[in-house]
């Protein structure tokens, strides 16, 4: 558990929402990562506009298996996130990439790929990329 | 107050730069991000670089009343803000959205163009906008 | 009728794929413009891929009168396309700005928080924009 | 031949440069698009800027098999140039792919990926490579 | 002049607004370009946004000898459109910094940052900067 | 020290990964910012992948003095990451610039050039620029 976990951890109940708002993209564990996803993802969904549940469910669907695997298109939305340089949706496609079986060597093909089309731009990106890569190990 | 808010303020003045310097985009309450703002807002102003506050002059004037409302053009801010991916541009225009009278459901509306103007990878982005309402609702 | 839209019609048909290829973006006139469009986009439809063809019918549908108004989503529309710099996308909705009532002033407001936010790097598709405003003029 | 290409043939060598000037991005037929890119690419290599030669020889390389094959990185480059948006990048890894043997069906998936990371945005862009797919069809 | 230009020329004033909407970006000559730019600002100018109109002042001034010398700064605004992939401000800023005195051999140097940092998205706009400065020499 | 790198320093070897995770861009202190971008330097030189360790090659070699500077060059570095928006970027060219002999004048004219060109979007960016010229004095 990092500090900032194990501070709001010993926090009475309920929660202040100054301190969630700070669990978001590099600063935070993948479980902190995690959390702050499902409950912004549940706030937004219950906020009810259909345009935006609706992109919701055809993002989930985009990398479901078709003539490309899972593996396959779980990559092509890393290299994306990699060259619009999004940490949240390079950590979010590391981590369904890694389930979708693909292994470091592959990914750091795919972080290479997005490092010539996207430039020194890339690399803080990377960095980053790969900080998450240990992390999960780490995990283990 | 945040924890590391906590933590500056019992340190001695003159506080010192480097801590002051993480006060930034998502990481911060909103009180912590206008105070960094500020402060660096008049730090840059005091620089004296004539283009530079020029900008910062027609930038305040860009969402003055004019054919469209300030709420319009604010909306407007928050949009293009959006699809641009910028955290505390985000940040600042759902603040001036709502002291221009917008309510949540219309922020809702502009975030739903602005995700399918700029798809998924704004998503991150939504989430985090999504985070500085409730923090904002938790303020009243 | 364009010098290059007239050297097509004088071609027997069938009109070769690749002059078509031409018809897009900043170099034609708006009804090559709809043309192209219209055309692609049912290549597009006929190659059946689901989620492509689900994000079609959720882009039209991001428009419709909500809390907030037509004419309102579409500036939202027009503003996300000018600073993310689409030419075409800004084509699209000025001519849907413009069916929606939006006058040429309320547009120049719309641009002008666009140039603000997107900077200098906005101007050439500002001129652009104008030379369509300027365009469906004539065309009355 | 395209009528510009023909207007181009029937001048009297040397072709004047303003002419060629416009053989580029979604205005030209494959032909030409590959006849500008030689061209400028022999220019640039001949002034001698060694940071720019090298970053040419490992932009080549990028896409040679590893653990990954060149049919998978070659889409890895194609929907990165989609969600980055660049006609001349699209059309070049959308030939590649054909090349590494990628289906129609498979480089729809690879649209699909890119439309919904990408947005709306995209839209105009994935017309244009629909359209080069298309030329490429009757060129056989 | 180009067959584009000749065919503009044989038509009878007054000009249709249709055929001068295509003297954009990429396609036209220096000629056409310049003529374009100068005839939209002042048709923006004209619409009398002030907001817009006080930015085309602030653009105008931001790149005068300060501390930095005019070359210095329209080498910035060169490498700053580079990056940012918009061929008609590398277009401009390449004329700019000709007309400062920069040699051919700085002008590539100031590319060579940009396609490092940019990554090979920036090609294209290089291979159209570089078919810029031949235009260039053509016209001594 | 930060009071994150003091409840760093107090845990016993080996730190585990999840709190280095955090120290990354805005929120870390220079010397944070300066650890983090070694270690994971190491760690992805480290991982053999020839095209990025290339790449990275390729980056350091980019800014060396050739017919520009030094100081120029880490300039148009520190322009493009301006308006790219990337803080990791701009906090290493702000370092390098002034290691070159940049004056706060003539950086804060190289940001002039920035915040015209990328518009009020590059303003948050500005401010952790300046934050970090802050840090730097109050370092030394």
């Amino acid at each position: 558990m990092s500090p900032l976990a194990a501070a709001l951890a010993a926090l009475p109940p309920p929660l202040p929402f100054v301190f969630i708002a700070g669990m978001t993209d590099s600063d935070s564990t993948l479980d902190e990562f995690r959390q702050f996803r499902e409950r912004m993802n549940k706030v937004i969904f219950n906020a009810g506009n259909l345009t935006i549940n609706r992109f919701f469910a055809l993002d989930g669907r985009a990398y479901e298996a078709g003539t490309l695997g899972v593996k396959t298109k779980e990559m092509l939305g890393l290299v994306s996130s990699m060259v619009l340089r999004c940490d949240d949706c390079v950590t979010y496609h590391v981590i369904r990439c890694k389930e979708a079986g693909a292994t470091d060597e592959e990914l750091m093909e795919v972080f290479a790929v997005g490092l010539v089309v996207g430039g020194s731009i890339v690399i803080p990106h990377l960095r980053r990329a790969v900080a998450r890569l240990e992390e999960m190990k780490g995990m283990k």
